[in-house]
């Protein structure tokens, strides 16, 4: 496997960063981490995706790859040999491609909403389809897993990767509102998935500290507040 | 190939459900196609799609696979033995589905905001978009089909019905608004690939008359109305 001519645009805040890093890992690629700066926008980036302009961007070979559940996608097809990320049966792929756009496009967009509500009444409302969605993926989980660890069975898969990148923030937004979202008990099985999903060799060194991804927040909310006020 | 367990649930205006119909006419695969009632939902999708409730669904051997673009790569990877839909190699394929990412999330949505602005000014500023999104898929379009006439070079691939599956909205925008979206000037490549596209024998009984889709667009717009003064 060639290595050196892997390398990832990021930042190790993003969620979506740390998915192409999961599956990176998985596949044992070795690959150079092109970090870029809060707040502004390489040269390499605009020009790897003009489209967007957001990270992360794969460059194999110089060619841009950009979306992350595309990447994820594509190493999982490029490097076929490695553990396979996706399932190998084409209706366990589009079982774990729906909730992977269901996270997407529904439930992270759920949990961001809390961090703009207003007042305990607001937040109140904004929890609660974070919750209905929890319930949903609980209830995907046990039907996908059957009994094991992971989403993807005894490993971690494509379905892990989509919504397991995200619980540095997950923790972020429980400490910051005093809630607990992955609970043990409304929750058994994700909440017994986070810890295995983060004990995950492929994963321990890539989801935050807490605390360090709280600074970002308060950074990030600062800045929205500053922008509404203009 | 089995056809007796292959339903398709939809309604003949929606773009997502030509998808779905168009992959499973590339494929020759017959399928039995469940019309839903435009204002209400049927039992059979509230229980084949409980956390979207929208069609198309796919239901093979009484599995249900929602979202169309999912459904497409579904079909293509079911039906292998079949003429391919997405491109074979892994790049490719990571380019057709950034751009069908782009084309679901920016640009149909940004031709979906010109019926909602209102007045000369709003709707000249809700075209700008749309406009831009066509120029950055006519380069596309280039660069990807390298001369021939499709996305998916000689033949409709993943991209062609990505995009392709909406010109019959299209159509119906460039009636209500007097203006032309696929121009033959300003772009060149898609307006023939329009043409090519809407006369493939997989396509050319599903993009719906412009004047039947008309009469749909008034009933939606007055229902919005409505809601919006209720």
């Amino acid at each position: 496997m060639a290595t050196s001519d892997v390398k990832l645009l990021g930042a190790w805040p993003s969620p979506y960063v740390i998915r192409a890093r999961i599956a990176l890992n998985l596949k044992s690629i070795k690959y150079e981490f092109l970090e870029e700066q809060f707040g502004s926008k390489s040269e390499l980036l605009l020009k790897s995706n003009p489209v967007h302009k957001k990270i992360p961007v794969l460059l194999h070979n110089d060619n841009p790859i950009c979306e992350s559940l595309i990447i994820v996608q594509y190493i999982d097809e490029f490097w076929s040999s490695g553990p396979q990320i996706l399932p190998s049966d084409p209706y366990d792929r589009a079982i774990a491609r729906f909730w992977a756009a269901y996270i997407d496009d529904k439930w992270f967009p759920s949990m961001r909403a809390i961090a703009a509500a207003q007042g305990d009444e607001a937040r109140k409302a904004a929890l609660e389809p974070v919750y209905e969605g929890l319930a949903l993926l609980e209830d995907a989980f046990k039907k996908i897993s059957i009994g094991k660890k992971f989403f993807g069975g005894d490993n971690i898969g494509y379905l892990d990767i989509a919504l397991g990148c995200n619980l540095g923030w997950v923790r972020v937004t429980e400490k910051m509102n005093n809630v607990k979202l992955f609970d043990e008990e409304k929750t058994p099985c994700l909440y017994k998935w986070t810890i295995d999903f983060c004990d995950d060799a492929a994963v321990k060194d890539l989801i935050p500290e807490t605390d360090k991804l709280v600074e970002v927040a308060k950074i990030i909310m600062a800045k929205m507040k500053a922008a509404a006020q203009n």
